[in-house]
């Protein structure tokens, strides 16, 4: 039965799925969303723009982006019993499972779960509620009180908002929300294979994504955004950085925030966007010192092991610099990451055939 | 950077894993647990010595059967928080949706959840508990108090005990303790393969059977036998049954509980097994109605379709002559398999490598 003799570990190269979503352009470096160049984008297009091209397939008119917001803003709203839920969490509960568990609690609360026709609509629920549920899981098991959206901000100024508890400026809310637009599809990473693989069955969204957050988790995936922080969080000075890097790469320790399985083979053009994001913070506070550390750290990195940085490498001292705690930080991927994950679950539907590969069998042999 | 050109969908064929675990054996319909025949194995062990087989790589001694139920025994306790947040769900939630949060709450309970050498206890912990958030999230969403184990009962009759509220015969106890050791493991269907995708990011143990429990809700999965109950109800007699069953094949609707993706030429061998254990309900009770009926439905798809009855054809009746709700039959199957999913998830940890397959776009272009 088995077509394909040959095993290659973790597909890595395997055609699992097509898709008139996104593709990564391996031979070009280009992230293509729905045929446009996700770095064009970024430059004069914001995060909803992208949420109207991957759930309707195209950029939004301004009259469109208006309705967008609205109905956005009118998801915002979670059921109070969920807070309750979270409440009851144990407070040493990681942020992504707190947020795993609300997302798994929103399922009860669809009272048309098993009609898939619904889907876009739900991800436009899910996309409005997702902000509400990242920042309270985190705030509430960190005995916080809740809190609650300001719906005549845009979506990604509430989000950000509600993150940090003050309304923010013009430039921080343009950085934010060009975050999450850079963090809005990618093609097939674990977190959206994950999400196909269990919309295959015929599953709901509700448990495609409950399964991405567990995927996102992994160190080996969402993680890295936080764990760069915490390494430039060693170091008051560029030097000191520099020491802490050079001794990782003796110690052959894992470097969090380079490189990518697929492509590469300069820098991430998505960090080369948050790299100037962070230059504006910089600016704008007078301080370069987290500029300077990243550039360090970049030298070496591309002189020692020939590795670039990809998105999180300068995502976090973008997000840091914004006065976002680090544990949210891949919550925040995760929230940005909904679109494009509903878009898949969508599509898997739309044409399905369940996932289910075979096995090299190495154990004990039999008679 | 793509290896394999050809695409297969849902990774039909594609061997994604190399494995000690399992094997299906598909020129001989035998289905290989660490080098043991499944069928073999149920004809005079129980469900627990599967649980050493899959967790410890043998078979246990007797001394070592007593210890291992000692061990799921004392883990059979769960957080009496857990109940608190079951109550707080909406009545209307799915059973599986709500055994999905009840994974995903407890993995704030674990307070070395970063330290992965941990996750054989873990599993066993996991095999403990699992009974009883099952069995609790089935009651509490249906309204009823929660149930507690008996610790003075074997694994599985505390398990039926927990189910239907009686203590069960010796051949209930030893008919559903069969039903869970033939659902223990089967190489890798779409909810082992979602397991291993998530820990492979590193992730831990809770978030991937959250991801499990998600995938094996699907109707295209372990969804099957309670399909196949509410089919079986819909008929009194054998012949309303065969009227039934013509009728949707006449429709093109799929019928659920009959053949494989991977193979099934002939029957399902544990459908046998399941089938053996209905005519001993049968004789006990006096009454043959099931059987007749899913005799006669077996000879109807074998002529119009030439498919065989796979497991769960056979599981849903032995179910319902036992007295179990037939909205816990799939958690039950996912309760089942939770062995099976943790020895794949320490086998992923033991040697990974990240999934990450890649797509063939075939969305619109770009330049």
């Amino acid at each position: 039965m088995a077509t394909i003799d040959k095993y290659f570990p973790g597909l890595d190269g395997v055609i699992a799925s097509e898709t008139a979503i996104s593709f990564l352009d391996v031979e070009r470096e280009k992230i293509i969303i729905k045929g446009n160049d996700l770095i064009d984008l970024s430059k004069d297009k914001e995060y909803i723009d992208i949420v109207n091209l991957l759930l309707e397939g195209s950029l939004p008119s301004t009259i469109d982006k208006v309705k967008l917001e609205e109905k956005l803003s009118s998801n915002y709203d979670v059921p109070s019993e969920l807070f309750n839920i979270l409440q009851l969490l144990p407070k040493q509960t990681h942020p992504m499972d707190g947020l795993r568990t609300g997302i798994s609690v929103l399922s009860g609360y669809d009272e048309n779960i098993d009609n898939r026709s619904l889907n876009k609509e739900r991800a436009y629920q899910l996309l409005g509620q997702l902000p509400t549920i990242t920042v309270n899981s985190y705030r509430i098991i960190n005995e916080q009180q809740p809190v609650y959206p300001q719906k005549d901000l845009s979506y990604s100024a509430n989000f950000l908002y509600m993150i940090t508890g003050e309304n923010p400026t013009e430039l921080e809310a343009k950085i934010f929300d060009r975050s999450l637009l850079l963090y809005s599809e990618h093609e097939m990473p674990n977190s959206t294979f994950t999400a196909r693989v269990i919309a295959s069955t015929q599953s709901d969204i509700y448990g495609a994504l409950t399964g991405a957050v567990a995927s996102l988790k992994g160190n080996l995936h969402g993680g890295a955004n936080e764990a760069v922080m915490y390494m430039l969080n060693e170091a008051k000075t560029v030097e000191e950085f520099e020491d802490i890097l050079r001794e990782k790469l003796l110690k052959k320790e894992k470097i969090m925030g380079f490189g990518h399985r697929v492509y590469m083979k300069k820098m991430d053009p998505r960090a080369l966007m948050m790299k100037e994001s962070l230059k504006q913070l910089c600016d704008k506070k007078g301080d370069y010192m987290l500029l300077e550390m990243c550039e360090a750290g970049e030298k070496i990195m591309v002189q020692e092991k020939g590795l670039y940085p990809n998105l999180d490498y300068y995502a976090a001292p973008v997000y840091w610099m914004l006065g976002i705690p680090i544990p949210l930080y891949t919550p925040i991927f995760f929230s940005a990451r909904t679109v494009g994950l509903c878009a898949h679950v969508i599509e898997q539907h739309e044409n399905n055939r369940l996932f289910r590969p075979r096995v090299n069998y190495i154990g004990e042999q039999y008679v």
